[in-house]
């Protein structure tokens, strides 16, 4: 397997399509200029390509496993994180105050995505630690940021989340861990977490959980619940590592993919931890870290889409099968109209979903660098369509990966099947795309459709910029869009129930007509060039879905409800 | 896990949308009435229910595994094969001649359904005798049938199928196994073949291998190759078994998923063979035998599809989380929008690409019986699209069962994700998908598309007579169709590059406008009663896919090939 990271193509969207420009001109992030840009993203290219894509497949053929209760991570798991650590990517956009470079989210998410492409299990343990540091930043007293933050930034030690439990998924408020104040400033947490990713590893001095847990006072649901720092070993003021703290990982799931990432069921007994934020106020500084997380499992998707395209188009390129039908073919099977239709379709939704992506990454960085609402809603709204559609784009192309190596794909050696096993489980972790799409049409949509339809007139300025050069483009976006305009005015008069039935389809077709929209830029910024000819055929050929999407979406409830319980049995 | 064969589905689909009752009014199947119908589909699912559904998680576990080159299956699957035979499921439509029960295609077809949805990996075994049996009533010598067809057919010995090389994949004519004429009848084969699903077993006395091999004569590509009858153990003319035969498993795959099915490397040294059909004649006896196989693999789709489907709605129906947002509700997932959409999505395309498989079956089971070509080009028009819906619904449901279970979708020992695995192969064997759509628009629009155009007139005909009761829906059903027919009608004018640019499209979207016919067909069947609630879901939700479909279907090859190789790569 040979991946490269694909670094012009960030350069590309964030300096041509997305305003990087805007982002450097702030005070904030002035010194992230186009030069430095580079340099990072090369930089981090490389470690991806040289240090982190050789992992991929050990991780999947020699999982992480628990010996005795000790946790020993796959091949080489240990020097790749140490490579991550000391590039200095975990700490990225980290405060420098502690050790953090304090660059944009849009360099962070780009080096998220290109390390998700090379070696997705092991780019999941940085990922967490980053959820962490933005927590802890936000919320953490000065003394707990400055113990920890320096820590988890220079990578000496990994965070995780620990949310789940048993009977509470999607349901978060559900949960039962309990922690009571132990009168020195300490808490005492006890209960049991599921689905902990990287719950530990061997390769870091300690490992710091945020878990969620009910103080005896709390109420009843989300409102009642508190954060806490619950470290592996416990620091001295001056962070020495003392005795280790009254947890343990119980036992590793058997997943589908994603092998070499740990996921852990974790015990803790009356285990010491640190509140975080106000007692009773863990839900919003949970969301805090679940929101950047977001972001960043929808670059997880897209990174492995990237993964897995590269991945098939080297495979077309080099098997030969059946006479060539094109004059001048190579006489491999990229020669076959349908092998280019996949390949095709796999290039046109990589760069859509993440255009998105890098979007909402940008509107982040406007929101941090300026304090603006404005563009904190955007970040807000963009969201949960870059985690739902950059995981969807993750699943559907690296399943087309799969189909272009033929009979190839179903066997493992090839390397196409890891991608989809992989990738699979991030539709579903950090809030399943169902949760993401009823965030958007319920929370998302509070304005009244506000931030949406200036989305929407976004699109159909450029849309009307675009039709002196490239009218059929042009004026199938805009006409895409005047059907998410109806659609979006039908939403936010619906009852929440008809949203929810719809909010899938409707998150599908916006991410449809988003990527359209980036499509018609790249399109203005090569004209006669191969990205005005990969616009024209998402526009023409991809765009379309958005009409049976937003007529889905439109429905309503009563006809998703219309079969009892025994009729769906029956 | 509980599975339950959808008995009185095939009942309701057979009787009453498909007309089952014009094939029992044939002479050669006026024995296989309503009420034999049901005693069989019965019995079956009893079997599928107790006996298969069982195994089908220590064929996961348990993988198929080469000892010293003997060939172990996963636990139980000899004693499944065993009731599989003993139940006559293998032989159901063979000839009565040699111990078959000469019944339907569309019986045969639904019980390899019911088999597959209860254990895909065991249900392989008795499909690759099913069109083993098939090549030879159809091409063998009568001592050949004689010798071979009872013992296949009573399961004594199975079968396989022996295509692809290396090098020979979707281009079977650029094979290189060679063969011998022995001089005595006999001749020698000798090759390596890869992907030989269930290549042998420990629980049949014999194995018998049709093998595709040239002969010193014959002409490269396909016109050239043969197809020799190559049993593991050498028979006498009694069928008494004497020395081993110089072939061998020389390895097993390690797949994604299906694995207890073991998938083989065979090797042939010079092994003894008689030939199947004339000289240089293979291909058009592997055609026989991949036809009704491709018909099969599709079934594996649907019946992939229901279990995941039946799986997923019990994990609905069971899980707790969230305040219910219905009155009156279970307090169970199954009562949140989404989770109904998907579940309503899942059980519609199961309906509709059973509804399409069963009317290929019927298609098959009125050409056998009246020897009329207008129901053998049905039958070969559907065939494509029976096999490429039915799994693709298998990858689309499976993974929407996947996502029903939320974080335990990902975890193996729910099982959901090991429908998704399984099933992922059937897109792929027996034919891409893709070649599956290449077939549809060159192979089966020779006619000019006048089977498309009697297809589509059959389905306005409905529509129109659903008019009075169902105005929207028909309305839904007859636009639809004419958009098919418009596109239909420049396909059959297109260039062939440009057809195959459109191949996959086009055949989801006929896909998609059959799966509206045959909802609205039991709409019209149970007036008020939860089919007609299905078919106003899918047929408007679901059905508006096909105008996306059919626009890119339309699009032409040059866009696809619009970036060069080099363009594909940066």
């Amino acid at each position: 397997m040979s991946y490269r990271a694909p670094v012009s193509e960030y350069q590309f969207l964030l300096q041509q399509i997305l305003g990087y420009e805007q982002i450097t001109a702030t005070e904030r992030f002035a010194e992230a200029d186009n030069d430095l840009m580079a340099a990072i993203l090369t930089e981090a290219g490389k470690m991806c390509d040289e240090v982190m894509a050789p992992l991929q497949r050990g991780g999947d053929l020699e999982p992480a496993r628990l010996e005795n209760g000790v946790l020993r991570t796959s091949p080489g798991f240990g020097d790749g994180y140490k490579a991550i650590a000391e590039g200095g990517w975990i700490g990225m956009s980290a405060d420098p105050e502690y050790g953090g470079m304090g660059l944009p989210m849009s360099l962070t998410t780009s080096v998220n995505e290109m390390m998700s492409g090379a070696c997705l299990s092991l780019q999941l343990a940085p990922l967490m630690s980053q959820g962490q540091i933005e927590a802890l930043e936000h919320h953490a007293s000065d003394a707990l940021k400055a113990l920890y933050l320096p820590k988890l930034i220079s990578g000496e030690w990994a965070g995780t989340m620990n949310l789940t439990e048993p009977q509470a998924g999607s349901d978060v408020g559900a949960l039962s861990s309990k922690a009571e104040d132990n009168g020195d400033g300490t808490y005492a947490v006890s209960g049991q977490k599921i689905f902990i990713s990287w719950g530990d590893n061997d390769f870091t001095e300690n490992v710091c959980h945020l878990v969620l847990a009910r103080l005896p006072d709390g109420v009843p649901g989300t409102k009642g619940i508190s954060l806490f720092l619950v470290p592996k070993y416990l620091p001295d003021e001056n962070g020495n590592l003392g005795k280790a703290n009254s947890l343990k990982v119980v036992s590793l799931e058997h997943k589908m993919g994603l092998h070499g990432s740990p996921t852990c069921v974790m015990q803790y007994d009356g285990a010491t931890g640190w509140l975080v934020g106000k007692e009773h106020g863990g839900m919003a500084a949970m969301f805090t870290m679940m929101n950047n997380a977001r972001l960043g499992v929808g670059g997880q998707g897209v990174g492995a889409a990237e993964g897995a395209y590269q991945h098939a188009l080297a495979y077309a390129l080099d098997r030969k099968q059946g006479k060539t039908p094109v004059e001048g073919g190579t006489g491999t099977i990229v020669d076959h109209a349908d092998v280019r239709r996949m390949l095709m379709e796999m290039k046109a939704d990589v760069y859509a979903s993440r255009a998105i992506m890098l979007a909402c990454a940008g509107a982040i960085d406007m929101g941090t660098a300026t304090g603006d609402a404005e563009w904190k809603t955007r970040a807000a709204f963009l969201t949960p369509i870059a985690k739902a559609f950059g995981t969807e784009t993750g699943i559907r192309v690296s399943e087309q990966g799969v189909q272009v190596h033929g009979g190839m794909g179903f066997i493992e050696e090839t390397g196409a099947a890891q991608f989809y096993r992989d990738v699979r489980v991030t539709a579903i972790y950090e809030g399943t795309n169902g949760i993401q799409a009823m965030d958007l049409v319920a929370r998302k949509m509070m304005d009244g459709g506000e931030m949406a339809h200036r989305l929407i007139d976004e699109i159909e300025e450029q849309a009307e910029r675009a039709r002196p050069t490239h009218p059929n483009m042009a004026e199938a976006v805009w006409q895409a869009c005047e059907t998410l305009r109806e659609a979006t005015e039908w939403l936010v008069e619906a009852d929440m129930q008809d949203r929810f039935a719809g909010a899938v389809p409707y998150l599908m077709a916006f991410a449809r007509v988003l990527g359209g929209h980036y499509h018609l830029a790249a399109a203005l910024a090569d004209k006669g060039g191969a990205r005005e000819k990969l616009a024209r055929f998402y526009i023409k050929r991809m765009l379309p879905q958005h009409a049976a999407y937003l007529i889905h979406a439109r429905e309503g409830a009563a006809g998703a409800f219309a079969l009892t319980a025994e009729e769906l049995a029956s």
